[in-house]
């Protein structure tokens, strides 16, 4: 069973009440808590040492990718992120250095995107480090940004470049709070996700949250220096492409807009974000179903993401 | 360095904004979100296996307990609970069934206090299992019962018996959620805390944040049966008294309110829960410090609540 499988368990009738708007299907949870033109968004993420970080990895990366990958999932939604609970849990001997070195690693980033630290705990977790985050966020109503709303004939967008994170990027990556609010702000978003999973298998949640299709193309798909990298040292291993559709951890912002607003949008981005390429990697159709356009034709793309326990 | 140290430490000088009401050092984080009247309440707890429970331990009972100490924190506000994430971190082959049954242990405690379960994660911990739970709430901004108003003169107060938790009370405790909604409606509140750590170190915590000092009754003390069974079982081991004044994971509440309001409080939660002691155990005092009073006089309380990592 997998981690996707265990969730759907997990999740079947869980207990809600009318303050949700959206819950464990999105990438944060969507709550009305009764003020007037606001949402609370709600979001936890953890990071385990040696399954998300390396024992011995720089402290204060991993402080920094700790909180950003919450940062990830408010960007997704469109929303401004307010205060952060931070949970460490650490073996019974620990460096109090290190520790003190991932937090700074967490407090920079969150003093970048004015998030407040309010607390947390710290617990006895014997073997290895496990750093658990929780962020409240919100956004205004009308402007929260689901992976819900795809339309057919809209077109596909992707920022930053793909694949190979594991290199360097996922302990560094900057959440894109700021591309994502400017979005929201100037274009109507119909859908949005962040990649953390791999671009197909992102993609997928949009389309099935949605109830349509997508026919991506391959030669518009970017590709990362580090995929390409990886593939040159590794040349059996998969090819630059591949790892661009299936690398977890891009932490790149996967979005769908009317396709009448592509052209006005690649040109205003160049204008905003000169440092950040944003690419149309395809479009949403009506039949279900994930395709893929290459120089053979067009064919059903089996690819997945990244799932825990598989 | 124990835990109270290291957080001291990393929480020196955290990020803040002008959200932030109450920080790291009350039960929750309490944080003003622009709706008025209304202040978010924003807590986290984990609990890990073979430290908080024991390796197979009732899988719902497991659930309850994680859960339900967040709810004790809410409750030490006089709050409503309104969301919670949940964090599983498993190790790579774990039994369905079991955390299915961790799941049913939350769902059924969060559906009695209308608490909406809204997502969270599975991740992956090798060596054993750890449940991080994070909850929304929120009270209102006039009714928030912090730790800083007790005031020399209050009478203190505690619900429930002290002590022995270990035996059973841990995996099974009800949050005081209706008795503090219950009291805050009905009383002038100075202080109110969730006792965790254990009544000398909880109330040491109410004194520091009130700058004041308190003196407590030896005779008053509401020991449980559990720990004076502990204390006959094991007859050189601490005494009931000390047990109930130092044993952790109580979850009772304890709080300060004006004496002049202590008779009628006594005479009508009888009244309106009959099944819950409540106790007069002393009261707050201008000199600070901690003191006992018992047959030999008054003295100085040395003993201490429970710590991580000491």
């Amino acid at each position: 069973m997998n981690e996707f499988d265990l969730i759907a368990k997990l999740t079947k009738s869980l207990p809600t009440n009318s303050s949700v708007i959206a819950t464990a299907g999105d990438d944060c949870a969507v709550l009305d808590s009764g003020q007037p033109g606001r949402y609370l968004l709600f979001k936890t993420d953890a990071v385990v040492e040696g399954i998300h970080f390396e024992s011995g990895a720089d402290p204060a990366s991993v402080g920094h990718k700790a909180l950003a990958r919450c940062l990830s999932d408010i960007a997704a939604m469109a929303g401004r992120p307010i205060a952060a609970l931070v949970t460490i849990a650490l073996p019974k001997t620990f460096d109090v250095d290190y520790v003190q070195k991932i937090y700074h690693g967490m407090d920079a980033l969150a003093r970048r995107y004015n998030v407040a630290i309010v607390g947390g705990e710290t617990t006895t977790n014997p073997e290895r480090m496990l750093i658990s985050i929780s962020l409240l966020g919100d956004v205004a109503s009308d402007k929260c940004a689901m992976r819900s709303g795809a339309k057919a004939g809209d077109a596909l967008f992707v920022t930053g470049d793909l694949g190979g994170s594991i290199a360097e990027k996922h302990l560094q990556f900057e959440p894109r709070i700021n591309e994502a609010h400017w979005l929201m702000e100037n274009f109507s978003l119909h859908a949005m996700i962040d990649l953390s999973d791999g671009l197909a298998g992102d993609l997928r949640h949009i389309l099935s949250a949605s109830k349509v299709g997508a026919e991506i193309r391959a030669a518009s798909i970017p590709v990362s220096r580090a995929a390409k990298l990886h593939a040159k040292l590794k040349p059996n291993g998969k090819t630059p492409l591949i790892a661009a559709l299936s690398d977890g951890e891009d932490f790149e912002l996967l979005f769908a807009l009317p396709s009448k607003d592509a052209v006005e949008l690649l040109d205003r981005w160049k204008q905003q974000f000169p440092q950040t390429r944003l690419t149309c990697i395809g479009k949403i159709t009506a039949t279900p179903g994930l395709k893929i356009r290459d120089q053979h034709g067009v064919r059903e793309l089996n690819i997945h993401g990244y799932a825990h326990f598989s």
